[in-house]
């Protein structure tokens, strides 16, 4: 570990510094939405719905406002907010716009949904509250399955989309493809082999709940939300839309954060409610979602069904690949991420990391009687990558080829690589992942373990190869046709009298430790201790715009926009010093101790600074007073790719279908690391992730649509002792577009995991002939492959 | 009054607008510093002298912290702050340095000055606390006049400077000046005469007294203090110099305020204590001044004695003018604005609105056991005017001239004018103002009443001209010698989604409504409604750095900033809409009604906002996403003058002494009025203070400095009774260096009142023979003049 001061090389990119967060996070002194009191502060709780589909006939809050301690209840009619409104720049044929209002009205669209704020003087009586209150529903047949979704039977969960189909869409129907496959078909060598794959519904579930504690202010005539969100200028635009504010009138803050994880990248309709709440009351109304609520009625994700075919040479080299996938969305489209993000998704990446020559998607999204979703880690990655690697270890076993070889064949080797998807990838190590995660496990002798250990179990071995696009640029987005475009973000920095500096970014940290990255960043391009640099984010107020952080997106385009912003001054404080010194710019440089030298002079920071502040007659005449620089930064192009290869170890129990995961090893490429241990902390809660989906996490509803894991008692959530210890290991391939060439490593982990275990689980039955394609994989199917192999 | 909405002629400047800070004020929901309530609140009070001048032998707080309610008490070593040290970049033999620390440690320098701060549960234990401290003293021979200062007899004030002066310049010595006065005195005609002034102490006493509530944020590392102050970025250097922390460890924020008036443009005491005490505690720290230690322990000002002679020709013409000025700056220099601030104002400015050939001036500050000074509204121009006024009124008198007439004969009439004094004024109204007033009067047959009325009353008539430097910019306070040039101020703008705006200052409204007048110059600038523009202002952490407002510079130089930082956000706007269009940026032009017209089509601002926001690719290229910019302004030169003729009616009554002001006439020139009832407010404000100086209001001491007004019962303010109605008539002779035209309207009643009041009564004892040249005018010196003459 590296301590404040001046390295001897000067770089502090790349160093595993003490991390600036944890001074405050390991005392207990970060500062969570929930541990924000105010004075004259109320509490707010929902009336939520009991029903999964119904039409509501009455809302009667009479008694609820009855109840001692409360003090306001408001159903939507109260509250008179807009709807939030669902975009995607689609034709209508692909896309059916769908609103979601703040508080539901006519209808119901899931079990959980919220239908009035209660607001009482303490939690306790909110919820007393809550039960006062009466809503009369009228049933509907609840459309709880993407089967009964598709069959549009019953009342379509909205009006506007009779076939309860959201989005549509068919992309890359490479010419000729029905050929390939026929062919191939035809061929004695060459295979075509089928996956038909369900991944069940998850829950992103961050450690803290989401909450908010909202108030109005009458002089700065400003609603202040204090939200634990991963966009909070996306809140601040729905909340001004909803409450007929201008944005100016909004502030949205975000304090400490414990995960977010994609779940809270949408708005959610409870931040919007409470900050109503506060503005009519004018006094603050605080809302901290319980774990009941985050279980049933956050936002989920991950329930998606392929149907996919790939043609394969003899040799093993895709010829083909043809896949449709239905993605279950649940009730709402959100904001801003429509219904469109995982059928987009999954459409336009599912080649990964392969060479695919013929490539045809269909992707639909279907709205359900469940819990609305958001694009959780990874968002639909992890799904296809276990769909691709199925179809590669299932092409490997027909073929009767080495599925580490047959991927050997396939993966992208030359770059820049132009896909199939018309997606240009950057230089990644594709194949050198591939081959050192091999490498790991045959040194470590895992290889040679297959077949049954001495206890009994079967010991399994699976891989998975992936590419992850992470600094999706304007350009990008823009090619999705996204209604709107998160392309950009914008960095500020100000160096104020003592030559220290705030760095003010759009990105904003929910536990990835940009307080240190980017202070690392910034650090570098001035020349000045990482402890001399304080990031500022999550406040709308303080930056013009910022898109927020998701899709691994915050180092590679913010932290490029805070570099292009320190050169910036940087080269302010270079003109002052050539001007005090009497020479040319060019005979300038930054000494990479917190000055500039110029000419035979040296001029410490806060000595420039003086006269940036206080003689601003004594600057030049090209250097305006203070020191201050905005920047933004766009990836152009298609963006840039981290990749990995996971190798993993199982054991089955044949006594109980139970899967250990004995090993675990992790080979990442997320270009240059600012700082490796914040990455591999990264890398090691996403596979933690991966692996809960992969074996352990599903949210269930039963047939009426009633949520069957409201709970930890029901929604398995795996700890320390199911997830092992990994092994990580780095590659580096600079990413060529960004300032550090970095290339985003927040999602990677997530991505891989499913895929590797699922191939292990599968390598492990191989010789029952069973094969498994679906996760969280079910244990009884374990058990009974096993079992049927034991009593053969 | 306006309404909002776009005017027919496209512009806001020079319109009666409804006050945007009126909605919140009139209905009492402004937030001043003592309304603000935080969670763990604590409450300080502070232990103070009770000498004016003692060595501290002993400090004990143990009896203190015994107090119930009590939480901790500090003194000087406790809190362990640096001093703060008083600057001014001038020679050794002219500058004596010296430092005030945060809370008196050895010695004690006045009556009320900190010793220690109590922090308690509620302020009634605060206060019971303060009164178990136990203060031992050793007491010294107060200094406590002007002479026994200049007598250096005592101990001095300060061991650094032994005869008690801390600023003594001689400036503009012309030459041959002794020979103008020698050849005046010589001749028959022309005359030389002097006037020997005083001005009494006077406390600004602005309607809220000082506070601050501090908080240490862990989270942000930062000491947030909400303050009331002119200057939130000087408080944060202070601060962050006194406790050793980096400035961006610092955040001031700026409530609402209930006017400064210069009071709280210095840098206070009791908010770095407070804050050192919030810090250390870790919790929020409230301390609110009573108006006891409002008039005893906080900034005074005004107290000056001066000795001017001048030689006037035979035809009432300025040959010479030669002062010597002593002002007594209690017990320390201040920071930002030394003791070098009043005898540097009046040295550098005393010719005024005369041309004056030849000029010698000696300008000194004293320091005496009184609590310290700040530069009260006007800052030596009230009595460096009186003296002027007052010489011109004695040489009339000598010549046998109107005194008007004399006036007249002298004001600057050519511009711009380079003063003997090395400065340039730029064009004003002296001769204008100063004819329409004397217009105004004789139309509403005022000048006709000269005498006794038909109540016994003796009435008289005054007038005053007088001109104010406003704009000054760093060359103007460079010249000063300065060790700050306050100069610059910046100014950013963002433009949101929404077409509407957000403007962040340097400055800072504290009564002024600049959310209105500033609001008024974005919206011309941008064709917009001013409702559509935000203003904030008094947050360190939103601005990169802001002088804060004084000097009447926040219109001129503040707005000018907020106008260039507006067209250069119009120039982004019209550029996108040039690309959209595809035409030429010379071929747009913004529309004036919130849009871009280019080429045949226009486009609203919300929709290049979503180009600029949500769609960045479609950004031509030279346009970053989002839509901010950011702007300084210095005024250029020498600055910008305002200027003005005062105009006032008395009766005196012979069987009282007393003053009654029958009529007062201001016609003011202060360029372009943004909102001239705006301007009006300041100049009825500002009279009513000069009033106040001239008739009312004195801080005295006994002659232990002993304040003997330590109340209202004790100092006289005047209340609506005393206060005549003031007829305004507004001369507008714009400005060439500010954006608008506007020079500045914040102290110009304050400067000609007292003058103008002193005349009057001169005028009105004119057959007494009596001549009276001290402020506050003693009323038992008129009742004895008129009743010699009664007697007589």
């Amino acid at each position: 570990m590296g301590e404040p001061g001046f390295r001897p090389d000067g770089t502090w990119v790349g160093a595993d510094v003490p991390r600036r967060e944890d001074p405050r996070l390991l005392a207990g002194r970060g500062r969570f939405v929930d541990d924000i009191t105010l004075p004259r502060m109320l509490h707010a709780a929902f009336v939520r719905s009991t029903e999964a589909h119904a039409r509501v006939t009455a809302v009667d809050l009479s008694e609820v406002r009855e109840v001692p301690g409360v003090v306001a209840a408001f159903d939507a009619a109260d509250l008179g907010l807009a709807d939030i409104t669902a975009l995607l720049d689609r034709p209508a044929e692909e896309f059916t716009p769908t609103s979601m209002p703040v508080l539901a009205r006519d209808k119901v669209r899931y079990v959980g949904e919220p239908l009035a704020v209660v607001v009482a003087t303490d939690p306790y009586a909110a919820e007393d509250g809550v039960e006062a209150a009466v809503v009369e529903y009228d049933p509907l047949d609840p459309v709880v399955t993407e089967a009964a979704a598709l069959a549009a039977a019953g009342t379509p969960v909205h009006d506007e989309a009779p076939g309860n189909v959201l989005v549509d869409v068919s992309l890359f129907a490479t010419e000729g493809i029905d050929e390939v496959f026929a062919a191939a078909s035809a061929s004695a060598g060459d295979v075509v082999v089928t996956v038909e794959a369900n991944t069940g519904r998850q829950n992103a579930l961050p450690l803290e709940t989401r909450g908010v504690v909202a108030d109005w202010d009458d002089r700065d005539e400003q609603l202040l939300v204090r939200t634990c969100t991963q966009v909070p200028h996306q809140v601040r635009t729905v909340l001004a839309r909803c409450a007929g504010l201008d944005e100016k009138q909004v502030r949205v803050t975000v304090p400490d954060m414990g995960g977010g994880f994609g779940q809270k990248c949408v708005v959610g309709r409870e931040e919007i409610a409470a900050a109503a709440a506060a503005r009519r009351l004018r006094r603050p109304v605080k809302w901290i979602e319980d774990r009941r609520e985050a279980l049933t009625a956050s936002f989920l994700a991950r329930e998606q069904h392929y149907t996919a075919r790939a043609a394969f040479s003899a040799d093993g080299r895709i010829l083909a690949l043809d896949t449709d996938v239905v993605c279950d969305m649940g009730a709402y489209s959100c904001y801003p991420f429509t219904a469109g993000i995982e059928p987009l998704m999954a459409s336009a990446e599912m080649p990964g990391v392969y060479r695919v020559p013929a490539y045809r998607v269909r992707g639909r999204a279907v709205t359900t009687n469940k819990a609305p979703t958001a694009p959780y880690r990874g968002v639909s990655r992890p799904q296809y990558v276990m769909v691709m690697e199925r179809l590669m270890e299932r092409a490997a076993r027909e073929l009767g080829l080495d599925a580490v070889e047959v991927r050997r064949r396939n993966v992208i080797t030359e770059f820049p690589y132009r896909g199939i998807n018309n997606v240009t990838y950057d230089p990644g190590s594709y194949l050198e992942s591939l081959d050192l995660c091999e490498q790991v496990l045959r040194d470590e002798g895992w290889l040679s373990r297959s077949g049954r250990d001495r206890d009994g179990r079967m010991i399994g071995i699976g891989f998975s190869c992936f590419s992850e696009r992470t600094g999706y640029g304007s350009g990008a987005f823009a090619q999705r046709k996204m209604q709107v475009v998160p392309g950009f973000d914008i960095s500020q920095i100000t160096m104020d009298l003592d030559g220290t500096v705030t760095v003010t970014t759009g990105t904003l940290s929910h536990g990835q430790s940009h307080e240190t990255t980017f202070a690392q960043i910034v650090a570098d391009r001035l020349g000045i201790g990482y402890d001399k640099v304080k990031i500022v984010q999550g406040d709308t107020d303080r930056i013009t715009y910022g898109w927020g952080s998701f899709a691994s997106r915050s180092v590679t385009i913010g932290g490029s926009a805070a570099a292009a912003a320190s050169v910036k001054l940087g080269d302010q404080l270079r003109s002052i010093a050539a001007h005090l010194a009497g020479v040319d710019i060019d005979s300038t440089r930054l000494d990479g101790r917190g000055g500039v030298r110029a000419g035979d002079h040296t001029y410490p920071f806060a000595e420039l600074a003086d006269v940036a502040y206080l003689r601003a007659h004594l600057l030049p005449k090209d250097v305006g007073p203070g020191l201050t620089a905005t920047a933004s930064f766009d990836v152009g192009g298609d963006g840039t790719f981290s990749n990995a290869t996971h190798g993993c170890v199982v054991a089955l129990d044949p006594g109980t279908g139970g899967v250990e995961i004995l090993r675990y090893v992790c080979v990442e490429d997320c270009g240059v690391a600012i700082h490796p241990r914040v990455v591999e902390g990264q890398a090691r809660g996403g596979i933690a992730q991966g692996i809960a989906g992969a074996l352990f996490e599903q949210v269930t509803y039963d047939e009426l649509g009633q949520p069957l894991a409201p709970s930890f008692m029901e929604y398995k959530v795996p700890t320390a002792a199911e997830i092992p210890d990994v092994r990580i290991e780095h590659l580096e391939t600079p990413c060529a577009f960004t300032a550090d060439g970095a290339k985003g490593a927040g999602e990677g982990g997530t991505i891989g995991a499913p895929a590797a275990v699922l191939n292990a689980v599968n390598d492990a039955l191989r010789h029952t002939g069973v094969e498994l394609d679906a996760t969280p994989i079910p244990r009884a199917a374990i058990f009974a492959a096993l079992s049927l192999e034991e009593a053969s």
